[in-house]
């Protein structure tokens, strides 16, 4: 790695790379999900294993919140934790461990990482109004047991998630002072994206191909 | 979950029947490996990954050691640290992100609960000398690039397993003081076993069937 800083726009175009390589509407489970290729019970495997990452969004938000040095940094990231945070508890029985394994490593990369990582590692929302317009639509046309109100969470993030990338995209553009802070932030959106995907392998392995649920896992 | 303390043979006897349930040598990829049914490139995969837990036991039981609250309860542990700490370090470059996650879990579940499941979580290695012994014995047989010398990791641990669970088994039958602390033991177990299929899982998927590793693991 050379030591050289890169100029902002060139960090943003890395950042874009990635996503453009490893971001998880590239998975083929989001292929069939969107696509309405999935019968009932692999859709209710995926929304089990999706609740538990939602559901720790606002525990990684607030974990960052009590690490940031400032009132404006702290602000910032009351909206997220606001914008995230739901009672509409559910059940855990049947979580597929790998989901557990993925998230709880993303809470874990906000609490024991630089504060630039842990902002760097949300720059996965520079991608998600694409796949949730895809998810949403596709769900609605191709599932009859799918509603509005069952997709509720998501509607929104189209327009919370372009406002929260500009904060966070600005931050690692402007903070680091070395290049081997900015490779940190390219290495932070990798590590996002791999969990990402990791998510989507274990519930395309258990529920679609092969289709293998682990022992304990739910069964549709 | 009723408050009564089960006899310790019926808490052996719950143990033994996760291990029936969920240990991974019932899993599929096991199978593959120790038939004979993988090529030099799924094997190299199922090394390059397998490496990265064989790294952390160390890991975990340095962590573990340093928890421990007696003299003789550390030598018991440091034992363990001796029989596994290698140092033919080898890069980790393409491994699967799905088995960082899983084994990362485990190390911090050794750090964060408690010291009994801790210990508890080691008590897969009841279940060992079965699944080492058929993944030795079968991949001498049916992998001319596989030798004695690849797999010398695992020799050691015929004897050294019986010795270590001997212990441990000791210890989660005499500590604990509630039905509460017993379920903790079992659960201790079940994750463990958990963690142990997510990671063939994720070979299977990537390396076996459908096949698709994710972007920027390894590559046959």
């Amino acid at each position: 790695v050379s030591e050289e800083l890169l100029p902002p726009e060139e960090l943003e175009r890395r950042l874009q790379a990635i996503g453009e390589e490893r971001y998880h509407v590239h998975h083929p489970f989001h292929a069939l999900l969107h696509g309405g290729k999935l019968d009932k019970g692999q859709v209710q495997a995926w929304a089990l294993n999706r609740y538990y990452y939602q559901a720790s969004i606002p525990r990684k938000d607030a974990v960052l919140l009590a690490r940031l040095p400032t009132p404006e940094l702290r602000r910032e990231w009351r909206r997220r934790l606001v914008d995230h945070d739901r009672d509409d508890v559910t059940s855990l029985r049947g979580l597929l461990p790998a989901t557990r394994f993925a998230v709880d490593a993303y809470v874990a990369w906000v609490r024991d990482r630089s504060v630039l990582e842990a902002v760097a590692s949300s720059l996965t929302e520079m991608f998600s109004p694409n796949i949730i317009s895809q998810r949403v639509a596709g769900m609605l046309r191709n599932y009859d047991f799918v509603t509005p109100e069952t997709l509720a969470y998501f509607t929104p993030r189209l327009t919370q998630a372009p406002q929260d990338v500009a904060f966070a995209l600005d931050y690692v553009k402007r903070v680091p002072r070395s290049r081997e802070e900015q490779e940190q932030v390219l290495g932070a959106l990798r590590f996002k994206c791999d969990l990402l995907w990791a998510q989507l392998d274990a519930l395309h392995f258990a529920y679609v191909a092969p289709g293998l649920p682990p022992p304990g896992a739910f069964r549709p």
